[in-house]
C-alpha cells in the first residue's frame, strides 16, 4: 500500500472512522496517481481499497496501479447491488467528502451503500495534501522552471504595438510546446491602467512605451501547478511607479523569509497589511495561498485565519498594491516552505526588468 | 421582469413553489444576463428576484442589468441574519439545486434561511435551457460560423510534418483572435491509427502522407457553444476509409433530417444502430447532446432515454465508426432542431475534403 493511503487509513482510525468514500477526483489522483480528468469512486474499506470506474479510464488506471499499490481497480457495470451493500457492511461509522459531494449524490451514496452513519470529514484529504511530499516538490520545481523559461521567452517576445491578448495566447503556446500539461489559470496581462485590478482579464489593448504590466501565469507539469508574477516596464520606470514597486519587492522579500517552519499565516499577512498601511496603502487580497495538484488549495495566508506553516508546504507569496484608475503593481513567487525561512521555486529577475 | 424568469415563476407556481434558490452560475448567467464565471446566488422568492454577489462582482453585474430587469442586485456583506431568514419567510415549499448544491452548501441553506421544505427541482432550469430564444439561437449561429472559418483556415494550416499538439494549438489561437471568447473544449485533432479513439487527446505524432484525420473543436461566442467534427484525409484517401466515411455520413444527413418538432430521440438513435450493425460496425457513443451556454447539456440524443425533440433545440449530430487499432471517422455537426427537419448550422463541406 502507498504511504499517502497508509496515512489516510491511520487519520480513519483515529477519527473512529471504518471506511471513506472518495469522490473527488483531485483526491483521488492525489492519493493513487491517476490523471486528475479520470472519474470514479475510490472506496476505503476495512480490508480494501477500491477504485470504482468506468470501460472509458480502466486501461489508463491500470497502466498506472502497479501490484504493490494493492488498489483493487473495477467497472462500474460489474458491480451488484449486493456488493455495494457488502462494502461497508457491520460499519458503523464511514467517512464522505461533504464539501464536494452535491445533495443528489449524498442521498445516492445513501441509497446504494449500507452505511449506519455518513460523517462529515472536514476537508481530511485536502488538509493531508498540504505537506508535500519528495515527488510532489520535484514535478513543482519543474513547473516553476518551465515558468521561468516562458518568461525569458516573454522579455524577448513582448514588443510595443503587441496586444495584451496576444502576449496571454503566447504564455499558453510557450507552455504546451515545451513539455508542460497546460496552463494552471488563464494568463493575466495587464499593462498601464488596466494593472490597478488585481483580476483583469487580457484586452485588445496594445503595449505602449512608459507602460507598467502585470503578467501573473503558471502552468501545470505532470499534474502539479506553477504560479508566478512579475511586474515589468516598457522603455523606462516612472518614478511613481518606483516607490509603489519597492515598497511591493520589499514585502515579498520579507514574506519569503517568513515561510518558514511553525510561523503563523496571519501574522505574517499582518506584517505586510502594516507596512503598507504606514505608507496609505492597502492589501486587498489575500497574501498567498497552498499549490498543488490545485492551483488554489490549502493553506490559505491572509489575516482572517490562522494556519502554522510546516516544511514542505508549497505556498505563494504574493503582496500586491492597486491604485483605482492608475496602475497596480504585484510581484509573486511559487515559495517551498522550509525549516528557517522559504525557498522560491520561480526564480525569474525581481529587479525593475525593463523591455 | 425578463421573459426567462417570468416563465420560471410560472413553472414554479405549477409546482407548488414559492420561491427558489438558484446556485448554479450557468442557470444564474442563463436567467439574468451576467457572465457565467460570476459568483453569487439569485433568489426568486414571493415578490422580488434578488441576486447576491460579492464586491468582485458588482460592478460588471450592474452594466449587465437593467431597471426593466427588476433584478436587486446585492452585496452579500450588507446582508444580515435578520434579512436572510425574511427572505423566505411564511414559505412552506422553496426549490434548490440538488445536483447543483454540495451537501454543506445543503446544510448552510436550510440554516440560512428560514424555509419549512427545502424541495429538490429535478434540473428545472436546465429543461428550460432547451428551447432556444431567438437570441440564443443568433449567439450559437455566429460560434458554428467562426467553427467554419476555423476549419477553411485549418485547411490551408495543416501541413504534412505538423504534429497533432501543433493543430490543435492553432485551433485554440484562431478561435481566440477571431472574435470567440474562448475554446468550447479541447480540441481533438486524431491522425492516423489515433483516429480510432472517439476521445483521443492529441499527441507528438506528425502528419503523414494517406492519414486520415479527425478533427472534432468549437468555439464558445458570447457564452454560446459550437461543436462540429470533420473526417479529412492528406493526399489521397485509402479505400478501406470511403466505406466506413460514406456509411457514417449517409447516417449524419438521414439524422439530420430527423432533428425535427415532435420526432424521439431513442427511435432515431436507434435507426443509426441499426444501420450500423448490418453493417457489422457499432455505434459507441451516443448519436447527439444538446449545447448552449454548455458545450454537453440537455437533451441528450442516445438510445437510453427518451427525448421528443422540439423546434429551436440546438442538438449535436455526431454518428462514428472507430475500428480498434486502423482507424476512426467521425461526422458532427451542431444542429437546429426545425418544424420537419434540422438546419445545420456547421456548414463545412461534407464530401471527401483532401488536403
Amino acid at each position: 500500500m502507498n504511504s499517502k493511503i497508509r496515512f489516510l487509513k491511520e487519520q480513519l482510525k483515529s477519527l473512529n472512522l471504518e471506511g471513506m468514500i472518495i469522490s473527488n477526483p483531485i483526491n483521488i489522483s492525489y492519493l493513487i496517481g491517476i490523471d486528475k480528468s479520470s472519474e470514479g469512486t475510490l472506496l476505503i474499506t476495512k480490508k480494501e481499497v477500491i477504485y470504482i470506474t468506468d470501460s472509458r479510464y480502466i486501461e489508463a488506471v491500470n497502466n498506472v496501479i502497479t501490484i504493490d499499490d494493492e488498489i483493487i481497480v473495477t467497472d462500474v457495470r460489474n458491480i451488484s447491488k449486493e456488493e455495494y451493500e457488502n462494502f461497508f457492511m457491520f460499519c458503523e461509522n464511514v467517512g464522505f467528502e461533504e464539501d464536494y459531494v452535491t445533495y443528489s449524490e449524498y442521498k445516492r451514496i445513501m441509497h446504494t451503500y449500507k452505511v449506519n452513519n455518513l460523517v462529515e470529514t472536514e476537508k481530511l484529504i485536502e488538509k493531508q495534501r498540504v505537506i508535500k511530499t519528495e515527488e510532489e516538490i520535484e514535478l513543482t520545481r519543474k513547473a516553476c522552471e518551465l515558468t521561468d523559461d516562458c518568461f525569458k521567452h516573454l522579455l524577448k517576445f513582448i514588443k510595443k504595438g503587441l496586444t495584451e491578448k496576444q502576449i496571454a495566447l503566447e504564455i499558453e503556446k510557450y507552455f504546451k510546446e515545451n513539455g508542460a500539461d497546460d496552463i494552471s489559470f488563464e494568463p493575466i496581462v495587464a499593462s498601464g491602467k488596466n494593472s490597478s485590478m488585481p483580476h483583469a482579464v487580457p484586452t485588445d489593448k496594445k503595449i505602449e512605451s512608459g507602460d507598467i504590466i502585470t503578467i501573473d501565469f503558471g502552468c501545470i507539469y505532470k499534474g502539479y501547478c506553477s504560479d508566478m508574477t512579475r511586474t515589468i516596464f516598457v522603455d523606462y520606470v516612472k518614478e511613481e511607479y518606483k516607490k509603489v514597486y519597492d515598497l511591493v519587492l520589499k514585502n515579498q522579500e520579507l514574506t519569503l523569509k517568513e515561510y518558514a517552519e511553525g510561523k503563523n499565516s496571519k501574522v505574517i499577512t499582518q506584517m505586510v497589511v502594516n507596512d503598507f498601511k504606514i505608507n496609505r496603502f492597502d492589501l486587498v487580497h489575500g497574501l498567498g495561498h497552498g499549490t498543488g495538484l490545485e492551483i488554489h488549495e490549502l493553506p490559505f495566508v491572509n489575516n482572517r485565519r490562522e494556519h502554522i506553516l510546516k516544511q514542505n508546504m508549497i505556498v505563494t507569496d504574493e503582496p500586491g498594491i492597486y491604485i483605482p484608475g492608475q496602475f497596480g503593481v504585484r510581484i509573486e513567487d511559487t515559495v517551498l516552505v522550509g525549516k528557517s525561512a522559504g525557498e522560491p521555486l520561480t526564480k525569474s529577475d525581481k529587479g525593475y526588468v525593463v523591455i
